[in-house]
């Protein structure tokens, strides 16, 4: 039944029955979360040799440096290398940091404001103003990073091929404007890979601000769920191309590779970015982790081990996005309820309910026990205009669990939109 | 020969041998290390078992979550409860972090000049200045993080009973000053510890401003070199007692106990402090390294474990630092050329040559390939008034490199004395 075309006697009549089920799910004292893109035990457990890939003191030793002892801010030359081929940028380019690329986004973004970049005028926080694009639905841990430095966020509407480059063009025209957040490939939360000519425009777009910068946040640049390899053009080569090598700054991390939490995150930057980096680095520490780096590095002697490792990861991840499209199709096919998206790789499936009914399906998931990313998390300020877009996170619950947590999930979908439509 | 009491003549006589001595130890192409505080690759090879403790994925659970996955933002429990023993002080006001404690006080630093303490006015940033107490000598890493702020840095002069605590009451008086660094037990490089009165007057003083905070950075609290073991009063305690709670915020971590770099580092502070540092870096990043905390944990359950393992690393470290006192003893002992202190624990050996000699040293050294810490490193903008303090670092070379090292160390010392007083 198409919700928005049925009478009011059967959305009545549908009404009573959903909220019948709805019910009965509540009396079951579920307890499922998927709220955030964690991996699954399983996915975890593929990781399990690189636990005693260095187990002997005389493996300790990287080509430059005893990895247990002090030194080398930038990180082992293996660890970089091998970000070097992920990132496809020179090795030279890229520090090989910690466990968390957000660390490294927030500290890069800290920098910026406290000190400046290297191409501009004064420290951001010196600004009468800074405003920051926003992609939107977005990523709600970028958006976080803008409002404790009291930022203004400027959403902009993603499309299939990346963020509206019309309206992008348009704001960074203004030089309060110093930059913006990209997830390029399999965007959080939809799954989007930003096209050719997305990449090359933001590349060369003029920008009002001199020092602009693109915060290129490729987290699932080898998380693919399918056998397809979408291409993302090489942002580093078109900004080298365009003179503009400056404005970008990349980010990744193994961290749904092995270990969140546990894993290394790396970014790459051109060569004045980097230094600039490392002078006010030197200062925050003396260097990552290198014993992880080497561990890693070890248990991923290449990009090709990472590629192979990365299929087991699908094999696994693949039958819970299946399964969260399935019952979808089947629950909400054709009710106007809502509408998603089937991404072929990344964590999320991007769901956007009917027109006022994010917040009210969250609540009523939560009073069932299944929770979601709060409704409204995928925009700055927490604030979804239309009230529509959930992000669902399919990976961490068994199959099971997930098939039960989204049987709850599409009633309240069906239950909410119901409801907004009788006014209830 | 007591230098200041030879005769021209002597001097004369003296200074020709010396640079016969210096010269010939320059052809020697030595190439030894003395510059920081690293441990010997012996005590970081002691840590050997700690690789494969977690070796199976059925042991990466601590008792509240999958080490693996995301989450705990103050880390695991169980090391939390560790740091608590080595700190003295409640599990709930322990926050367990990343391979660093230098990053730990620089971001919790950041933290108070960009958005302010939470018992202070506005942000640090926004005072018209901020000054800081920096007890001399002192640790250099420490200071560049306040010049890297533009605060601006006072000495104060260390006793061997901690800062001179008279002048510290005087100046914390003055609203602008805002905080203190203190190395409390085995301070660095001099190896003293604060005493009870000391530790006393730092909680109980009055400060200027309501926001005054004391960095005490614990790093060698269980860095013995002798069986002693110097009782530190408990500052956070006495703060307790002196109502200011709020003031201390204290520091440590493994990185000279495991591995440097790929050690656990912790801190310590109030409620009010872990709140507020919580709220903050909630936005910087999801959590610690927690694999590697729970193979901390595992590797030590109890403080217990860390002292027996601390044993191992000084009969490792003492022979190397009584080395470095019966060499300077034998060649400078009685010459005026310098005084030195033998430190019960930590990792350095402070050393004040003739006045004006340190810049001197350090060249002689370098050009003969032994490499030193840089004269005035101890002191704030690396300006040390009167041009004595080297701190030597006996830990990383073997004793054989360490004799030599400190045998081309002495006649430096003596050569530059000479130098001095012939003015040549």
């Amino acid at each position: 039944m198409n919700l928005t075309q049925a009478s009011n006697s059967e959305l009545n009549e549908l009404y009573l029955t959903l909220k019948k089920q709805y019910e009965d799910y509540c009396c079951k004292g579920l307890k499922l979360d998927m709220s955030r893109g964690k991996p699954g035990a399983d996915q975890l457990d593929l990781a399990e040799e690189m636990l005693t890939v260095l187990s002997k003191n005389e493996q300790m030793l990287s080509r430059e440096i005893d990895t247990r002892n002090y030194g080398l801010l930038t990180g082992i030359v293996e660890c970089r290398e091998l970000f070097s081929e992920i990132f496809e940028v020179p090795v030279k380019n890229v520090i090989a940091g910690g466990n968390s690329s957000l660390t490294m986004m927030y500290d890069t973004m800290m920098r910026l404001w406290v000190f400046g970049a290297p191409d501009g005028k004064r420290p951001w926080c010196a600004e009468k103003k800074v405003k920051w694009l926003c992609p939107v639905p977005g990523y709600d841990r970028h958006f976080s990073i803008c409002q404790q430095l009291g930022m203004e966020m400027i959403p902009v509407p993603m499309t299939e091929n990346g963020p509206d480059m019309d309206i992008v063009e348009a704001l960074a025209a203004d030089e309060s404007v110093k930059g913006i957040w990209c997830v390029p490939k399999y965007s959080n939360p939809q799954g989007y890979v930003y096209s050719d000519e997305c990449v090359r425009r933001l590349a060369h777009m003029n920008t009002g601000a001199a020092d602009f910068r693109i915060f290129w946040d490729n987290a699932y640049v080898v998380h693919h769920l399918t056998e397809e390899r979408p291409v993302l053009l090489n942002i580093y080569d078109e900004c080298a191309a365009a003179g503009t090598l400056n404005r970008v700054i990349m980010f990744t991390s193994t961290s749904k590779v092995t270990y969140p939490g546990a894993g290394v995150a790396a970014m790459a930057a051109s060569d004045e970015n980097v230094e600039w980096s490392k002078k006010i680095m030197t200062v925050q520490g003396i260097g990552p982790d290198k014993v992880n780096q080497l561990r890693h590095c070890m248990f991923f002697p290449d990009i090709n081990a990472i590629e192979e490792h990365m299929k087991k990861h699908a094999i696994l991840l693949k039958p819970k996005f299946d399964a969260v499209a399935d019952i979808l199709e089947r629950e909400l096919g054709g009710t106007g309820a809502g509408s998603w998206l089937a991404p072929k790789g990344g964590y999320f499936i991007s769901f956007d309910s009917y027109p006022g009914c994010a917040k009210r399906i969250h609540k009523l998931c939560a009073d069932a026990g299944v929770i979601l990313t709060n409704a409204g998390a995928t925009y700055p300020y927490g604030i979804d205009p239309e009230d529509r877009n959930i992000r669902i996170a399919p990976s961490l619950p068994p199959v099971s669990e997930l098939t039960a947590a989204m049987e709850v999930f599409c009633i309240c979908a069906k239950l909410a939109a119901v409801e907004k439509i009788l006014g209830v």
